[in-house]
């Protein structure tokens, strides 16, 4: 899967994604092929809460010409040059005029600064700082800037896998980053490729969404189509971003207590990783976890936004990925949705003293000194803490130990008819 | 009470105790001197739960003649050489015929293990693995295995010192091992020596139960007859075992969280112990702590079952017992008795302000610096906190003292009508 | 602040406090230029729960003239010579009936004891241990103890800062000890302080009552008044004492949980300081934290009493303050009353996704990566919390700051009408 993943990155990487505009719809193109997207187009003007769906921005070009002959800032070598949703101009500047419109990272001096103005129109350039330290102060600048920033739509796409139970379960990342790589481009590529494998099972017990948009905005108008519906019916969400390094996980908590903080905790917990408290800065959960929803949604990231140095710059590139740990986050959002397909609460038809599990072949009929094994503790778990007050994820995180390990022994209860799935009520 | 103690101690190791037979009968004959245990003879066959209470076992001889003459394995010299519930046999055969019967521990190469078939019939012989070693590969060996394995009866006996509630304690261990000493002999001793001394008390709150008999089934049938009763009133018990030997206290608790629990934590606070939430491995707290009871049961013990190297081997003999720690472990049950006879809701008649304890004769009149002494504390204690919402244990775990140890100002401030037990509603 | 509190200090050190008398009138009547106090006098007898306000006791003069004519336990040198509550006495004696009535600090050679005796009638001095060694053992000795101990009054004085609501906060200190600093004539002038300080506020919203007596019967007679209001009405109360030295803050909470725990815990985070739990030894919270009341009232001191070596001896003198550090916790109770003053539940009025605060100019409009500030990150969680169910209090804690660093955010909030005060039920 990770050279797959890989071949995804590398097309996907130059296209210039914004709130909205062309390259946003190209990267849905592409990703269509690996998620059955339905693509929706809001208009400009659309009202959500307390937004409104911005103009559409699209680039043709932008650059600076130099005094002394140089085209610099080009758009077409780095869309990280022109500051996002940048408006028409043109002309001709001194140096200290134009100096006003550009942003560079004196700490990171090779590096081109990430810088989007959406809510106040205005333009403008970010150059790398050793760049701009080359800049004549003298003589006259031409800047050219061909956008448009019109009417038109803000483009979001949602795939939906249906389960059993009307119970849903969300994943979602953001598409408006242009050429950076984990930040966010490996959001979109993971959320992709965990839709290929849920695509694979036969059955489901939870309906599965799968919502891509524009940070913010695109987050923020989806809960005003679906938020009310979600605070009934959402078992729990996921917001993907970051993930493509090699840092160690990091679980940003649901805002309230959530189910899916505890499955996270149980699939982790024999790895390293970082547990934080939810707190309303960062990325969409801060609109999927505001007071009027207060989702059951956690972030979920490597190495968690603004905690790595090349965040929000031209250096968060491919060099920053691994592909091999992009892929392991993958998996182990598999085995998170695994987990809550196993999950349930079951009840020991047995109750009454241990059943006897040598007539049954469950257990060793010579009692000597020996390993009895992890399977045979987790039958005995299964059995003392099945009643109907304990799930598999609370028996499990008793032995210290992951829900999924449990498959087999609950199979050979059941079969057993020692265990039967409790009855919701 | 020490030496009472070996001196029995020394009478009934020999014995050859197992789920049923004359050993058991034997072992019993002897604690009734100690213990005015009602007997039960159950028959085979009967029903208790998912259980069925097996055919009765007796030996009257059991060894092995090597093909140079030797007689081994012979249970006259130590009944572990016989596997547990060795069908009747006897006949001729090669080594590598009869090796398939024997069990060693090569990890312990002295010692031989413990090993029964209840409840499937087979034969089997136990040897130090060094005994092992010796035996010729060539010849013939005759196996003589003089058992029987008939329908009769499982022994098992109950003694009851009444109290003045209806609320039961239960003390609990098991008779079923042979010859190994802090597995299950000391078990036995705690439990009659124990008894011998509430016996002598004139007034008890509560009704004492003491129960031995083999271990699973015993347990099994015992709750097929009281385990509903016990739901409604056990407001305590404790599975004895393994409490013999020099090592520090090991608290097992109880699968719910229970007085019991408390009791103990309160009573051990000072002393150094390991403490474990229940798991459903080890002795009979497994049954008593199913899920259909769910009772208040801890497990205590010295080191416990299976963290100790002679564990289930013929190694687990005197030389394991230190005769002063298995008394002081009974004393450590009697301060338990003696915390729950003493710990109630009481209420400070006097509950507004302080009461003035000086012209009570409860404070010194001359107010210096001076070492106020802990009984005063105790006092001042007693009466902040008996609100009939903390007990005398509450307010023990607030001072970082024992139950017991507030005992005399009790009496000191219901003498002075500062404080009633509570009625309870 | 600091000037005048030292001031202050010198004029009420050398008077003669004690549960009753002039001394303590004096004392009164030199606070009543700082804080309004409206005095009433206890006449002896009146009961109050299991107390009965005792005689009222004066000193005219008392001393000790030894064989070789020397002139000792001068009350008009010090105070605490004369053992509080002596009886009037005067008459000649040996030295060995003299030495029964004599108390000294070995431990403390230099210093002079603070001995009373309240409840039963005697006559005593104290010395330092130095010159107690100075006395010849033979001659004959002259007591002179002119006292009287007759019918008369307990003075107790309380002032009101009247507020919105109802709802009240308890300050009190006490002033029945003679001539020592820390403990307790700091306590007195924090309380006068503090209420200089509050005096000033235009708008209250609780009711602010200074109360100060002597200790145990001044607050018991004060409960037999208002203790049942209290329990209806009281939000949270301090014991003021011992809090003039340079030693860290210690809080010993209330009996109970209360919000005067979480409060203190929010404005002491930052600091060095000891946090206790509520034990019913020390000083009147005793009394007010007694179980027929149980107020939420704290003790909250610097170096603890009895911590501290000069405590309940001449040794506690001037020298043992800090009038900067006197001065500190006093503003620190001021911090208190602020932060409960602007304490409360508050609703966002935009919870559906974050309300976008960039058009009402509280939003950066460019987005770089740069320190957003704290105050950026006080506004959205203040959004984000106002949920109803979360306190500034509740949001400052999460945040790890203090309520009061978020008065400037609930005013822009509230000005832009995202904020709103809920409305109690």
């Amino acid at each position: 899967m990770k050279n797959q993943i890989e071949q995804y990155f590398d097309r996907l990487f130059p296209l210039n994604r914004s709130l909205t505009g062309n390259g946003v719809r190209e990267t849905f193109s592409i990703l269509k092929e690996l998620v059955d997207f339905e693509i929706t187009e809001v208009p400009t003007g659309t009202n959500a809460f307390d937004w409104t769906v911005p103009k559409e921005w699209n680039v043709n070009e932008a650059y600076i010409l130099t005094p002394d002959g140089r085209r610099i800032a080009d758009f077409k070598v780095n869309n990280l040059h022109l500051m996002g949703y940048s408006v028409p101009f043109s002309g001709t500047m001194t140096f200290d005029a134009l100096k006003e419109h550009i942003t560079t990272r004196p700490d990171m001096p090779e590096a081109i600064p990430y810088v989007t103005s959406y809510y106040v129109e205005r333009w403008g350039f970010c150059l790398s700082h050793n760049e701009f330290l080359t800049l004549p102060q003298e003589g006259e600048y031409y800047v050219k800037i061909d956008t448009t920033l019109e009417d038109g739509f803000m483009t979001v796409g949602e795939a939906v896998l249906p389960g059993e139970s009307d119970e849903e379960v969300l994943f979602t990342s953001y598409c408006c980053h242009p050429s950076m790589a984990n930040n966010e481009l490996s959001g979109m590529l993971a959320l992709a490729f965990l839709y290929q494998l849920l695509k694979k099972e036969s059955k489901r017990k939870y309906t599965y969404r799968f919502y891509l948009a524009p940070e913010t905005i695109g987050a923020i108008y989806y809960l005003s189509q679906n938020g009310m519906r979600f605070k009934e019916k959402l078992k729990g969400g996921v917001v993907i971003t970051c993930c493509g390094d090699k840092g160690d996980y990091t679980l940003k908590k649901s805002r309230s207590d959530s189910y899916f903080n505890s499955v996270f905790k149980n699939i982790l917990s024999a790895k390293p990783y970082k547990e934080l408290d939810f707190f309303p800065m960062g990325s969409d959960e801060r609109q999927y976890c505001s007071p009027g929803f207060d989702l059951p949604m956690v972030c979920f990231t490597r190495t968690m936004y603004g905690e790595y140095k090349e965040y929000h710059t031209s250096a968060d590139d491919k060099s920053v990925i691994d592909f091999t740990a992009l892929e392991d986050y993958v998996f182990l959002l598999k085995e998170l949705v695994d987990s809550i397909e196993l999950d349930d609460y079951y009840e020991n038809q047995s109750p009454y003293g241990e059943p006897q599990l040598g007539k049954r072949g469950l257990y060793p009929t010579l009692m000597k000194i020996e390993d009895r094994g992890e399977s045979l503790k987790r039958l005995l778990y299964l059995l003392n803490y099945s009643d109907g007050k304990h799930s598999v994820l609370d028996i499990a995180n008793k032995m210290n130990t992951t829900v999924m390990s449990f498959q087999n022994e609950i199979q050979s209860l059941i079969a057993k008819d020692l265990l039967k799935k409790k009855d919701h009520v």
